[in-house]
């Protein structure tokens, strides 16, 4: 953790001007956040099958120009056609009538079922009634309305002090569980910042950054949602340019924000019992620790293991293995820890963890914690990549074999 | 199927003059299959982490001359040092006496569990005790020898009709249920056959084409073992040669019979109480239908949606969508089928299986079968490709979550 970086209250209203405001009927939900003047980017699903509201914040986010962001919860409005490209619209004309806004500027989420007409008149009384301020309840009932099988709301907010000595604050409120019913958990994630960036490359890449580091390094179930957006949206406040780039200090708090979120959604994870961390170092690049990373952490048979307290090293390196990256199997280090203790399984490829050891006597100690980190030296160079996700359980099969279309 | 291939008994025995014999003690099994004068190739893992004996096979192999195969289940002889290239030697030397034939002419396969020491005493004996011969008991016996997690032994034979109408055999022993424990279950197949091939790439080719179409396409839980080897042996008795090539009835029946051997696996899945074959359509190329046909069947939704008996067509449309493959998402079918009846879930991006249709219905009254098709069309081009797998289970949870190292 850095000292620049302080967690604070509020979520996505910790940002001044910020208003928001979530409200939910049965199991439909709608969000609402409005955003004084701003300049704004967003990263988007890469899925082929992109739902019309996905479609449309994307062709929206070209003027970089968001004035509000709607998001609703029980409908995907994916696979809809050109009836779901109306009820996007609809929805829109209705918020900007409601706000007094350009429709133009107007950002749009769906999360829910895939396949299915919109309840546009839900969706229209949900609009009206609902009323938005800048304050922390606000903020978690946004949370609160793009819940699908989210079991808590996620929002957070940090205050980052600059090389400069002066302070930008960034907030959220995300959802997201994995892909999982009904028919699969959207990524959604709304932040907000002071920081002032007006160059579109910059602000863009920014994000990129912190969504890699983060959202894209979580795996549930490996599944990629047709809705997923994250969108950042600035309020032009606090200067936080350094040099020809960012200050570094804020990228690094927005990494640490969206970090957080993540870790969030992997303890939220569909029947996820235990969190799972698993970080590589020594890798000959960041691609190549990533995609170990993500191997590992994607790995049925890992995830199985750790759901039984299981150290098999076996396992991970196995999924080292098969992920295509280039490395040394006679000199790979394995351990695992919970916050305070860390027993190696291999060392420089020699087995610690054999059968009987008092190493995995150890080792299975630290499996018993609801928190377990999976540590992978590759010894080769300095890459190096931290990946998000949980066990696999009985709970995790009984959730997505008994939704029913 | 095909007129020109007949089931035969006989597994691996199914050729005239190969003799095989499989024992057991414990956890621990040894099978040997000796060939009279033969030309042989081979497919191995792509995992970086390859045992001891996967690389000495691949080594041998480069001659193309085997003689016999061992083939031991209980230790995997993986990650095991320079030791492990000594035992998998000693286990060669030791067979190369009893049969007196030349060591550089054995295979060697294992499978079981990573990083232990082979236990070498128990193997010497049970190479000593083995007795071969050539039968339909021996094929069965030499089967049983490498099951681990397998729960019935798989074994398969044809005979095929040329186009020159001479016959030819082939023959297989094979084990493998996915990657399971002990820490994960190696694919082996061993094959035989008295069709003479002399070009060594005509060979190779011959049995790629024949993995890709068959176990590549085979996906249980995603993990790829460091174990897996598949070899072809030929006796050199009939020649399949055509034209510039092998006669295509040859490359139908080898294939056929290790999509029969995949199929087996399949069923035999960790935890699996269905079937699930994935049969892509219309897509831009080969290469396009199977990169679609995989991700279905590796999608956990998917897997867990027919455990639960659920035509979720959502999660199959999203497993299309993110597999980066090029489609057309307005113009795609959807269907699923036992083997007597077909049920269109989306046609043409039209959707209807919508909640409470009568194809709804239709479609969950199919999925109560324990073999389910799904069928995807792209209505691009002529590229297609199926895949074999089964459904996402408690018992897969439990199995892999309660093994211990």
């Amino acid at each position: 953790m850095n000292d620049n970086i302080k967690t604070i209250d509020g979520g996505i209203c910790a940002v001044y001007g910020v208003e928001a405001g979530g409200i939910r009927e049965g199991k439909y939900g709608v969000c609402i956040i409005s955003f004084p003047e701003t300049m704004a980017t967003g990263v988007f699903t890469t899925n082929k099958i992109m739902a019309a509201p996905v479609k449309h914040t994307k062709s929206i986010m070209e003027n970089n120009i968001i004035s509000a962001i709607i998001a609703n919860s029980g409908n995907a409005n994916c696979f809809t056609g050109s009836q779901g490209e109306e009820d996007c619209q609809d929805m829109i004309n209705h918020l900007s009538n409601k706000l007094n806004i350009n429709k133009n500027e107007i950002a749009i989420a769906s999360t829910g079922v895939i396949g299915r007409k919109m309840p546009m008149k839900i969706m229209y009384k949900l609009i009206d009634d609902l009323k938005l301020e800048n304050s922390n309840e606000a903020s978690t009932n946004s949370a609160k309305a793009i819940m699908t099988t989210d079991t808590v709301p996620k929002e957070y907010a940090v205050e980052i002090t600059l090389k400069n000595g002066e302070k930008v604050k960034i907030g959220a409120i995300a959802k997201g569980t994995g892909m999982i019913a009904p028919n699969m958990a959207t990524l959604l994630c709304f932040i907000s910042t002071d920081a002032k960036i007006e160059d579109k490359k910059l602000l863009k890449d920014s994000l990129k950054m912190a969504v890699d580091k983060s959202f894209n390094m979580l795996v549930v179930d490996g599944d990629e949602s047709t809705n997923d957006e994250v969108i950042l949206v600035t309020t032009k406040k606090v200067d936080v340019r350094y040099n020809d780039g960012l200050d570094p200090k804020f990228q690094d708090g927005l990494e640490y924000l969206c970090i957080q979120l993540a870790k969030m959604m992997a303890r939220d994870g569909e029947g996820a019992t235990k969190f799972l961390e698993v970080k590589v170092n020594g890798a000959k690049s960041y691609e190549d620790a990533k995609t170990i990373a993500k191997s590992v952490i994607s790995s049925s048979l890992v995830k199985a293991a750790i759901f039984g307290g299981d150290p098999n090293w076996g396992r991970i390196v196995a999924a080292v293995g098969y992920c295509g990256v280039d490395f040394n199997p006679d000199n790979i280090s394995i351990a695992i820890s919970n916050n305070e203790e860390k027993v190696y399984l291999v060392k420089n490829s020699e087995i610690l963890g054999f059968e009987g050891t008092v190493n995995l006597k150890d080792a299975e100690e630290i499996m018993k914690n609801n928190e377990i980190n999976i540590l992978i030296d590759l010894h080769l160079a300095n890459g190096t990549a931290n990946a998000f996700g949980c066990d696999l359980t009985y709970d995790y099969v009984k959730i997505n074999a008994e939704y029913t279309t």
